[in-house]
């Protein structure tokens, strides 16, 4: 039996939204239980018998800044959600709230892991060859040193052999040009690094890629600081929605053109149902001690209860000891480098 | 009459499709004279009134660094192209050659504007109104500070109101949220210089944009890094192909997908046009004393020609005075920032 915590008052729709995905979810995998936390007027007309009931008597709005959800809402739903995990009571939490507050609480409440300076949010997204490329950082971090983009690759690592447990997952720098010269002086010695850990057998490293490399699929795992990957991943979104909405628009044009929508219709939404966005929705926090995935906040049922599958797998998979593995295993490549004990927070 | 100066060798296929290019832009453009610059054996089959060929006996290789480019090629095509802005035979150079070694040449000869520390690539995207986002900085400069930013800012409206006379161009900060608190310590002094330019009415300052905003066409112009601008350039590039090829492949899949590409042809067809990126070639450097535009390298002949019809209109419309004037209206606030004399070329 695997118990997750849901904040079921989080994100863009909250209850309507997280109760519902939490409903097929349990009708899917019928050996989870779930901690369902929010306010009881909310979530008391949920019955199910693997469903327990978590009273939170606040919630962190998707506007609020850290401050507020970290010190003031101590009794938010995401917060009591985070805190059955450090309890023992849940094995992973989820949660479709604000980024930032999330990561914050997280890092509050779990702490990092030893040998991790920074915790990361790692996101599949999908590619050319029909598989996913998981990225990260995508938003923790805007500041990043080289040790912190080595540290992303392990924790990557160990992220996708849950997924995939025989692969040796292909790690890429991410960069402006595919020679080692390129970049700022950060992405050349996160180079040497990553270059180092793979000739030690820790990581399988590609070397450099470029963005259009994430939707390639030309690596397993593509690492570069939060900055950077947000940028990638907001941008990605917005060509996509871009080409979407240029196509209905096209097809709605005349009497024509609606004819042909209706004929193509099947063929267009295969293409939808392979690039889904929702199919790769739950993004895993990763570097603390304690498994938590984040839901895009404007997820809807379907998308919801894919970030609880995603955070069911990861918890049967025991991706936490797999992190906690990595690292250690590759800690003489990690205490090389300078420590940085209290490293500020920097959530997006 | 405007002349442009064409590095005709430049490019993945050279005179092939530089030639082509140039007949058709010919055509179109009665006042137009060209100066065709290469080997002599690849263009004296050329023959045009209004076209004068320049012998360079070197080609800069796609992939020669930028050192060899500069130091030992001092007969390219792509140099001697170069200095025939310098030296007033024409209005503006266009080279379809490695953007690294372009840079660095047309820095290297032309020298940078008076109160401008560092040229940037400026390219259009296209947005889902159906207009065109102006991006900067899109790879010359993987390090940025606030005042550079602030200095794109003035470029970027410079070249916009080439395009558009009558309109104050709006200017977004490419961050990973709206709000003024995000993003590192560079980004968050970027955006209180440019709040202060757009106070003093030198620029129309939006506030931050995020990476979908390129595509949703929220501002007129996205400064930002040339690290972060390569990558949201390259992931857009990515996400489209992906999205082009899934749909060709769900449209091959059987007879009847392929009845329904059919009937789809014209729809998707004039969906395509509007997004077509060869309308959106030729990338201009900004902030140098001459105008040169970067095609991209795998240009076909529509595309090259867009880009030369781009160098065109920017000559025509005095884009150098306009960037000097701008530059030089803002001199007091850059004045106030520390100058960087002699900043060190980080050319992708």
């Amino acid at each position: 039996m695997i118990t997750l915590a849901v904040d079921c008052m989080g994100g863009d729709h909250g209850p309507r939204v997280t109760l519902a995905a939490c409903r097929q979810f349990l009708d899917k995998h019928p050996k989870a239980h779930l901690l369902l936390v929010g306010k009881t007027e909310s979530l008391e007309s949920f019955q199910h018998e693997r469903v327990t009931l978590v009273a939170a008597s606040e919630v962190v709005g998707m506007d609020d800044p850290v401050e507020v959800a970290l010190r003031r809402k101590k009794d938010s739903s995401m917060r009591v959600a985070i805190e059955q995990v450090k309890a023992g009571a849940a094995a992973a939490a989820v949660s479709a709230g604000n980024t930032g507050a999330l990561m914050a609480i997280a890092r509050y409440v779990l702490k990092t892991l030893d040998g991790i300076d920074r915790p990361a949010i790692a996101a599949q997204l999908p590619n050319g060859l029909g598989r996913a490329t998981t990225v990260l950082d995508l938003g923790a971090n805007v500041d990043c040193t080289a040790e912190h983009l080595l540290q992303f690759a392990f924790m990557g690592t160990a992220l996708v052999s849950v997924l995939d447990e025989g692969s040796k997952a292909s790690v890429g720098l991410l960069n402006i040009g595919e020679e080692a010269i390129k970049g700022s002086d950060i992405i050349k010695r996160s180079g040497e690094l990553l270059r180092t850990a793979g000739q030690a057998g820790e990581i399988n490293f590609f070397g450099n890629v470029e963005g259009n490399d994430i939707f390639k699929g030309t690596v397993d795992i593509v690492v570069c600081d939060g900055f950077v990957g947000n940028v990638a991943l907001k941008t990605s979104e917005g060509v996509a929605s871009m080409i979407s909405n240029g196509l209905k628009q096209e097809f709605k044009r005349n009497l024509l053109t609606k004819l042909a929508a209706v004929i193509a219709y099947p063929v267009l939404s295969a293409l939808m149902k392979r690039m889904d966005h929702r199919r790769y929705n739950g993004a895993a926090l990763l570097g603390l001690r304690g498994l938590v995935f984040k839901s895009h906040g404007s997820a809807d049922a379907i998308a919801f209860e894919y970030a609880l599958s995603r955070a069911y797998d990861a918890a049967c998979n025991n991706l936490l000891d797999r992190v906690r593995s990595r690292i250690a295993r590759a800690a003489p490549l990690l205490d090389a480098t300078p420590a940085i004990a209290a490293a500020p927070l920097s959530a997006s």
